[in-house]
């Protein structure tokens, strides 16, 4: 199998991208779809990346004052409804708990019953409950700012799901804090924002673009959504985390009230920001090639695998010795948040071993032989390079330059995407040009497509629709990077009126 | 405040312990009631306490091989039928799922609609959901053991719920192994109750009898579930954790078949073991006094508070610093899986402030005022000891000291909860013994009661359930000691046949 084999998954990306993704999930074992419409199960090795992912980010959050709670699965039909644009924007797509207990129908089988008073809704987003709460902690100035965090699952009835990317069940962390001021509110959304950012870029390897969505993508009931969008392989958006200000909407619909030092009563300032299991869709969208994904090394499920070469019973124990103490000596070392991860994969099952793990996108393979042994060395492949490419490297050598090389992975994959991104990101001020820019050339492939365009807007919602509508194409965000070219006045692309800057248009995820 | 207080809290535990308990709830921030019923907000002193708990546990599943993973929310109807018991034993409490959306009803507010084909139950436990996934997984013996724990929410819908004890939604982690082999499965079930014993034991410094369930308390769907109990201050006990061996009832249900060395095509054997919020609800009644909880310091949320006592302008500065620069000197020192968690609380609130701590349970309080520092020295409080009782301590003293002192602390609530339960676990032979130790002598405090019975018992469910009906006692476990007076042969307490060995009897929680 080993030797003819171009690829380890089959399409690649440039034959059908959806399809690639499919497969590439499947042959990593990070997840799969389950029996439960639109619920995935998240396997072993993804759930290790996700542990990583909330490790990281945990410690992140707690450094700026944030602490974890923990508030309930379920929020009453009258709390969703205290906020009018919210419920709307979350009622076509949510599960409701009516009954709570089973019991024999008149068929034999078992049925709903005990109806419930009031339904429940199983949380899509926790700002109705976690704002009840609030309302009693604070009452004072002196009890703000509240920083809480929370980790849980949360469910919107998605109608076309993909795995990670779009699912009913889907597991994240929504942080909400309360503030007595409007200033200090702004300052943590964005202050969240660049916390997101910085894991973003450091962690997932994911170059990302800060800025804040138009009024018709915004969060239902925030007053200003941010967000970071990134660039997959396909030239598509991921909005990759958001962070919401909320103004005084959900402080009014909670009554979430605080009396300031001049014993005036005032409503709150709150915020809410998130990310979910969809970043690891976007670690395989923008890392993955077509032997499978590659895992950034500082979040990855495992860091090395060691595949002792056993080619008869006479190497058998001076090999396996030789791959423990390797193993041992590997594990020791720290490496970001935590020691090496080293795993040993001592299957005699020929090449299909190698490829395993490549598909599994591990960092770091690396083969041990009689033959290495005996010079004291190791064969070493790198997952950001083809899978043809393996180095001799002296043990010594390895074990000292180990955290060296899973960095030099880390920046590579950087790299590699920032600069994807900037091949496919075009300045366009033509209409002719952006719909072109935007209009598939090869109708046999409607997901190949221009890419970012940075042009000129109005800020009308009329010219947003029109552009969704014919290209389905939407404004990713309106970035924030100053002193850019996409500060400069212009013509909107749409309606030629005069723009105060350009934005980011993209098909999206 | 803190001049006249005798207790922080009222009523204290020999008035009425069960008020006692949701007073120290709620003093202690731990946690509160939600307005969603029997679902509990967990807060962040509480949360920050499971999290210790989760991260203690999850390194000794993972040092036994278990790797975490993540399943559906949502049971289909269907697949909780797959096993007979199982289903019955979850029927009558369980929320139910049964639509995906809200409109608009005939009077303006919202209603359930989109009524689905098969109503989905929010898991109990997860073994029928995730059997379906184990049977994908395993063909061959090579696929196996499966080890596999989730940390996650399940919703049992409770009557009369309790916070932390008895809630509809609560926190847990629910381990899933699959062997070849009965043999191997049993010894994960033991190997399993091990881990929390030496958890409950080590961490908690909660004492726990290991033992098995009769038939009438096994786990719905078990062929045997070996638990740990636990006595609280009330004497009552309280089941801490339990370990299924699940033969092979579910892997039938399910389909988890494999294909053995030989070929041959089998039913594998299944295992499921968990312990959830409630623990924390076991800290409470194990080590609280009547000024509220004692955090074991291997757990607690935070391990020391340091509050500088600043009693002019002209000191503030002097004692902010020597605070500061005491807490980082703390914060730099290992105690077992983190650094110490160090507060600084300098508000000027009088004894308001060290009783709000002694009442979180914090172990260790620290003053530091001007005249402490002219010295070099801090002023300590243990929280297992009276609050009356402080030290001053050199500082160095105090620095070199601390972690050792932590340890004097967890040890001394070990010691204390093993010699209470020891105190009130009699042997009983006599029928009116036992029926008059079991029977309140004050009719006002239907509380106070015997404590543990080590009876002999003849196996019949007609005895245990009669002992049942007339006391509320249920046996609690059939104790695994071996060697113990335990193995002894006897007369059943009830029907007075012949009995191989005694059994402990008590109410519970």
């Amino acid at each position: 199998m080993a030797k003819q084999q171009k690829n380890a998954i089959s399409p690649i990306r440039s034959e059908d991208y959806p399809e690639w993704y499919q497969q590439v999930v499947k042959a990593s074992e990070l997840a799969e779809q389950s029996q439960v419409r639109g619920c995935m199960v998240i396997k072993p090795w993804g759930y290790a990346l996700w542990e990583n992912i909330m490790r990281v980010l945990d410690d992140m959050f707690k450094a700026t004052g944030v602490k974890n709670a923990y508030f309930p699965l379920f929020i009453p039909l009258s709390f969703l409804e205290k906020e009018a644009e919210h419920v709307e924007g979350f009622a076509k797509e949510c599960a409701v708990v009516t009954h709570h207990r089973l019991e024999q129908g008149g068929e034999g089988g078992l049925v709903p019953a005990g109806k419930l008073s009031e339904p429940l809704v199983v949380r899509p987003t926790s700002e109705t409950i976690i704002g009840d709460s609030f309302s009693k902690w604070v009452s004072s100035y002196r009890d703000l700012p509240v920083l809480i965090n929370q980790w849980a699952n949360v469910v919107r009835w998605e109608m076309r799901t993909r795995i990670f990317l779009r699912t009913s069940e889907f597991l994240w962390q929504e942080g909400h804090t309360v503030h007595a001021t409007k200033e200090e509110a702004v300052a943590r959304t964005e202050m969240m924002l660049d916390v997101y950012t910085r894991f973003a870029q450091e962690y997932l390897a994911i170059p990302v673009i800060k800025g804040a969505k138009t009024a018709s993508e915004r969060f239902p009931g925030a007053v200003d959504t941010l967000c970071i969008e990134a660039m997959m392989q396909d030239r598509k958006a991921l909005q990759a985390g958001t962070s919401h200000f909320l103004g005084q909407n959900f402080a009014k619909g909670s009554g979430i009230k605080y009396q300031s030092a001049e014993e005036k009563e005032a409503y709150a300032w709150t915020t809410s920001w998130g990310v979910s299991t969809r970043l690891i869709g976007g670690v395989i969208m923008t890392h993955g090639d077509d032997d499978g994904i590659i895992l950034p090394p500082r979040v990855a499920s495992s860091h090395i695998v060691l595949m002792p070469i056993i080619k008869g019973p006479q190497d058998n124990e001076r090999v396996m010795a030789y791959t423990e103490s390797l193993a041992r000596e590997l594990r020791e070392k720290d490496y970001g948040h935590r020691k090496l991860i080293v795993e040993i994969d001592s299957r005699n099952i020929g090449g299909a071993r190698g490829w395993e793990w490549i598909k599994k996108g591990i960092p770091l393979r690396v083969e041990i032989g009689p033959r290495d042994i005996d010079e004291n060395a190791v064969f070493v492949a790198r997952r950001d390079k083809s899978h043809r490419e393996k180095q001799s490297i002296k043990r010594e050598e390895f074990v000292a330059g180990v955290t060296g090389i899973l960095d030099e992975i880390q920046q590579a994959l950087f790299d590699r995407a920032l600069a994807f991104r900037e091949k496919h990101t075009h300045r366009i001020d033509d209409k002719n040009d952006f719909y072109r820019y935007f209009t598939p050339r090869d109708q046999e492939k409607p997901e190949i497509h221009g890419g970012f365009a940075e042009a000129h807007w109005c800020g009308s919602e009329d010219c947003e629709t029109r552009i969704k509508e014919d290209l389905k194409v939407t404004i990713r965000c309106i970035p924030f990077e100053a002193a850019s070219p996409r500060e400069e006045a212009g013509q909107c692309i749409s309606c030629g009126a005069s723009s105060p800057r350009r934005v980011i248009f993209a098909k999206a995820y």
